[in-house]
């Protein structure tokens, strides 16, 4: 066990113990690899969608996860309804801002969400940049711009909206405004892998479900988890095929159940 | 081959020679993953799941998966067309009453679906108990009941119903409300995989095309064919993530490819 | 490196180097698979499938593909809006028409699309056949005619319409109305895999983007590189569910990454 592994081992422990309901409303593209790494870290993966069920589902759950992957009207409908329920009700939830800044719509939409409090924002340093109003144009999902360069918005935005924000890249940084932490390693592969960090988004609210009262560490978590995943996965793996396939094995490890 | 793989061997073998269009409406969580099983079994999925083309599909195909997850207004359409033009056309056609009791929404809808006169009704205990009126509230997808907690419901729903309830968990029941059929075996990390049981109704909507008639036999079949993939699966896999592909893989060498 | 991979190096080394942006319309069942070979070749996939972003973003990307699986009234309006977008500015877009023929709803669809000028059509025979009027009723979206079946109709067709057009099948068959490149190998399980085809639809328009004035090059491109990819394989895959994992190692491989 590494010395990263031991200091998140509590919080993974009480995840799997707890096995606590994770409400998400997430896209097409990484829907079953999120539930699926959810399953493997203990989690109770749940995708409710649609407005009528959103709201009623997010007052339920032990953490709500808001990621803006594949909009469609209905799911819009949806996420505004989860988030309002969460708000109402007081379950932690997570925003995942995908694409904001690539696209006007959506970055209409995610800065009306973050008004229902977020206990955590997720993305990448374009994506944060562009929900803090200091984008330019990002291209698409990926990000450009190393995530170093989002460090100074991320803290100014988390300090400001009383929420943690958490910037994925080679390194990802996580601050609350006060404090920052670097999660260094993972490996190159994660970039190829479509939905990692929507499945990190997913796992963070999973965590956040144990430790409500302390986002900065269920972020620092999530983002450990993976990272270790990452390095052991990519030792083994020879290619982004089996860079997946590992991927899930090594979170259900890291979980305890190897 | 065990005793069990010689039972359905028949079945199987005229579902991979008929290879009957099976019309799938499912959840976005689980489609790819069913439609792999399905064409690793040997049928052939087609996954149309909107108002305009699902009752005039739903003639064609050789039976109709009605699966309640990842609800939407539209899919909410899409199914009640879907079922209406499979009842209208004598299609056989599975229920797969996701999450039904956790969720006001959708217990209402399934319960009108039911009109409809499903062939089987696939669900863990939970969800059988909330689509027969005895439900507390369930936690999502997730069961915490054991099957056997939903066996004297499931036998006086199907005797009611005049259908097949098939009750998923570590022992699978398979009742049409006289005769029931306990199947065992599986292993743990079915439970570990998202839209094991989505899978398991689309397998047992292609053994009940070419079944019409047997659809006790249809949805025992698609059990004992889980069961024998999961447990063999099992034997070779190092977590979820490895499970998945030996489970794919051994669904289609119980078909008869390997 | 055989004949064939020596004669699509360059080009999937231009697609490695610029990582051109994709723009993606497609279906619940291969989205997470499609966007995963993307990734492995080198591509930016984005997948934006709402009607309000959609025409902005198809100006934006390097290519659209227009893939018509799992319709619904919301996509199909994202649909007109991203081929209109890619009309007005110039982006060029492949048609993948899933199932048109067997479901009328989408034949008249997929004949409006086309006025919008694809670049490049692929379907498998009944598709294409359907879509040039010359069809009987398809099977859902497997194709039961081999693709030689529709080679005269996709040139006419192509021809006609100023269009490329690609029929998958045990050969591909690429033409642009006048010349006609056939493209034998891969594997039968790819037969077995969900969204084979439709990937295959998604990595022509990531090769359309690099080379955008000689889209039969980049289908040509695409069906080798599939064919490559696949004889690999399934040399080394167990059964379908091994070979997926191969198949996006080999992708990867092929990109240069190996």
């Amino acid at each position: 066990m590494t010395d990263r592994a031991r200091g998140f081992a509590r919080e993974v422990a009480a995840l799997r113990e707890q096995a606590p309901l994770v409400h998400c409303l997430t896209n097409i593209v990484a829907a079953g690899f999120s539930a699926n790494a959810l399953l493997a870290l203990g989690a109770s993966p749940a995708m409710v969608e649609n407005a009528e069920e959103s709201a009623e589902f997010a007052g339920v759950a032990g953490a709500v996860l808001a990621n803006l992957g594949t909009l469609s009207e209905e799911r819009n409908r949806a996420l505004r309804a989860a988030v309002r329920g969460a708000e109402h009700s007081g379950t932690p939830w997570v925003l995942d801002p995908v694409a904001v800044g690539a696209l006007r719509h959506r970055t209409e939409l995610a800065a009306d969400l973050v008004r229902s409090r977020p206990a955590v924002v997720r993305g990448n340093a374009a994506e944060v940049l562009a929900l803090a109003g200091n984008g330019g144009s990002g291209k698409g999902v990926e990000s450009l711009a190393g995530s170093e360069s989002a460090v100074d918005t991320a803290r100014k935005f988390a300090g400001e909206n009383g929420c943690v924000v958490a910037v994925s890249g080679e390194v990802d940084y996580v601050t609350d405004g006060t404090e920052t932490v670097a999660v260094p390693g993972g490996h190159p592969l994660m970039a190829k892998i479509t939905g990692m960090g929507c499945a990190l988004g997913a796992s963070t609210a999973a965590l956040l479900a144990v430790t409500p009262d302390a986002p900065l560490s269920a972020a620092v978590t999530a983002s450990q988890v993976f990272a270790e995943a990452g390095e052991r996965a990519g030792a083994a793996a020879r290619g982004p095929g089996s860079f997946v396939v590992e991927f899930v094995d090594e979170l259900h490890a890291i979980g305890g159940d190897a």
